[in-house]
């Protein structure tokens, strides 16, 4: 029992990637995953999901079943960590760790009987499952290697963050003092104003609010042209970590095939 | 006394923050300085204002005697800086500094009796409170390291708005010659062009203005291909100041690799 | 005979650039690609195509000679390389690699019959002849250089590309919950809300459609602002793949410091 | 004679920035530069012009002045330059170089007597002082430094380019396929695709043309996403472009202060 124990965690721990069968579940939980969202989004189109009703509701239970018996047994296999050892106590403690709360999660509401509930609270249900792309963290490297490169900048881009909310608070501020008379509906106030601002300094500009008074043009076009960089930058502070990541894992084996010695070191 | 004042001093000084009062004290007064922001937004729409008006007029009440307050004791302690020793002419110095003028009109209009004036001029002065938004820079490291990347790359940062000028204006003469005629409105003089101009090369376009003709609509994709990467450069310009400013501070303890010493100290 | 096959040979390869003759051949080849394509693209203005009809006609068959005679003549010298020495079989397995495929549609259906045919069939036949920009990766260098840059930033832009979808996913569903009611036409599935998802991250913006009640709007602002950035993180991939692809040429005849040889060749 | 031409010569020179009265030159010719560029600008508003029409032509009598004795002068001291030695064919030379030519055509239009001519042959004579933007190159570094920059990239800016208009061509060719028969007035030809396209990948989005169709909006969404990232490219090159002429100019004189010997080189 024990081995077995053992040998489908070994299963499950990602950092026994060696191993080829590992690999194909990770693998098919992350395309598993990508049809349970592609579900969810495709049952919200009425007319598309009355007509193959039955197949997403088999589909459905088959998911469930699968997140439900993996779930299980990682609880079960859990105490091989050295971390939740006791049987009771560490099981209920990996229960609550992160990961485990957004498995749970994402089948839980399945088993919640339904039945004669209020439509619409059966939808946002349905809806709810949209929570099992947070499962793909588990098995996908490519969302960690981002999470890093944004942990490993996030000075930065709180720095940027909160210098846009500053200019987006400013440029709105002075939008609704020079547009409020010429349009009191777009312009009335500034909550109503920093939709303009938004629009505008992520140069989406949706063309339903922009300035009309010519003062309101050229400050507007003033504010676009010296905005936009900062509403850019995260982009640019991203795309550098990125540079900057995979520099470090490059530098990390940097030997000379002739002589065997680091070639960032001098002599 | 002048062990207290002193103290103070010291609490305020953003050098000492070893002092755990210290920094909480720095925050708070972020956080009173967001919800003045906050409050002044809020307050522009009409009616939320007239329901929360008795709320709105505490709050003030209370950030103006904060401010007040910090703004007595700092000038009162200032003295203990060897630079504004002197009681009456240092005192008078310090009051004139850029920062403490900020804090003054941050809550001097506040006192300034307004019975009797009008409207419109009592509402300009309730937004000149967003001034206190520049407090912001004396407790807030992130706005300071922005403008610190923006001075490092201040030459650059000049070189690529002045040629967006150029290019602006050539682009919207080009434009006006084209367009001038099927589109009198819009396009009828160059200073209206520079709005189509201002729109399109920051890639906002609202979709109010855009050129009509064939050959305006060949010369405009032109320009946009090939203007939006000047009017696009600001960013990529500041994350790379960003990027190199992280660096400088790696590169602190920098050796020499000819004698060992720290490239950076002069002997 | 073998002599002249293999000057011919020499003169298609593209390593033997030291000839003047081979480049003017590359560079004509690139200027008659572009004007085939040219030729597509005004073909599809009806009132030019018919005026022009004939010279259109003859550009096409000369277009079609030229590059039906290299075609052969590149079959018929291919076995002076050792990969396909072998006169038939060798042949054959140089027909079917992707160039010469591509080469080989971008002529075939000129000589397929299609008297009687469908008219819209004979507008898609034309269409295809579009095919022929990807000869161009033949003898664009340009390409070539973006496509090496492309594979060497592969994982990041994966990655990238793969959390913009996951980010698109979960700001459509969001908005489609919020917007649904007042906005049935357009937000009244995931599907649907997707295309205001896209227009709005890649900061297109079109304008027709856009989050109307205040939540939504908000909502909405929120995700522009912080994700934009991801959407515009392929630019800034791809330009520091340009920057040290760049670097990577220059530090070629880097030499080890510790025994002087260079550290890009193996021992 | 002689002595005085070697002083204008000098005067002139850029240089010679050491000294103080050349600076104040250049800056003034900017300055006057720029407000003819403002005048330009400001004369095709029709009610402005006719108010201040006689300020307007004082204004332009003055600058034609100022540019034209620069003219001679430059004329008659080029001869101090080893290059332009001969007293009539170097001055001939010299006048064909083009900043000279430049300059000439800044002044020139002004002297053609326009009596009796046609108002719009006038009016387009007038915007032709715009050239005389290009004058500026002569006095400012910014202008010069940009051009450096892009110099510097070329080989990537024409990569990038090359692969945008393809793009451009294929994705216009697929969406005038796709939404030809649902909207054939704005994608009835791959030319008219075309502004779609540009308008498009260059994310300004006016929202004139778009797709409507369920398959024109899937694959559009995906061209947006797949294809801005191409288009976004030029900024990040000449961002990295500065970072790197920047870095250029420092490690030039990269000397340890405690021995002096440079820290580039190993020892």
């Amino acid at each position: 029992m024990h081995k077995f124990r053992r040998a489908i965690f070994k299963f499950f721990d990602p950092t026994h990637t060696d191993s080829g069968a590992s690999r194909v579940f990770n693998f098919g939980m992350l395309v598993l995953i990508f049809f349970n969202i592609l579900a969810v989004v495709l049952e919200t189109e009425e007319s598309f999901y009355s007509r193959y009703r039955v197949y997403f509701y088999y589909f459905e239970l088959f998911s469930v079943g699968v997140f439900t018996v993996e779930y299980i047994l990682r609880l079960w296999t859990c105490t091989e960590q050295q971390k939740y050892k006791s049987p009771v106590l560490g099981r209920l403690q990996y229960a609550l760790s992160p990961s485990m709360l957004i498995d749970l999660f994402s089948f839980l509401p399945f088993y919640i009987p339904l039945g004669g509930m209020d439509l619409r609270f059966i939808r946002a249900v349905r809806l709810f499952r949209l929570f099992r792309l947070f499962k793909m963290g588990r098995y996908s490297q490519s969302l960690n290697k981002l999470a890093n490169v944004l942990k490993s900048k996030k000075e930065e881009l709180v720095i940027t963050l909160f210098s846009s909310v500053v200019l987006l608070i400013l440029a709105s501020s002075l939008m609704y003092f020079i547009e409020r008379e010429s349009q009191p509906e777009l312009f009335g106030s500034i909550p109503k104003a920093m939709w303009w601002g938004a629009v505008t300094l992520t140069t989406v500009g949706y063309g339903d609010v922009y300035p009309m008074t010519l003062l309101g043009r050229i400050i507007g076009a003033f504010i676009a042209v010296l905005g936009i960089g900062l509403f850019a930058l995260p982009a640019g502070i991203i795309a550098s970590g990125f540079a900057s990541e995979l520099q470090k894992q490059k530098l990390e084996q940097n030997i000379c095939p002739h002589c065997g010695q680091d070639i960032n070191t001098t002599p």
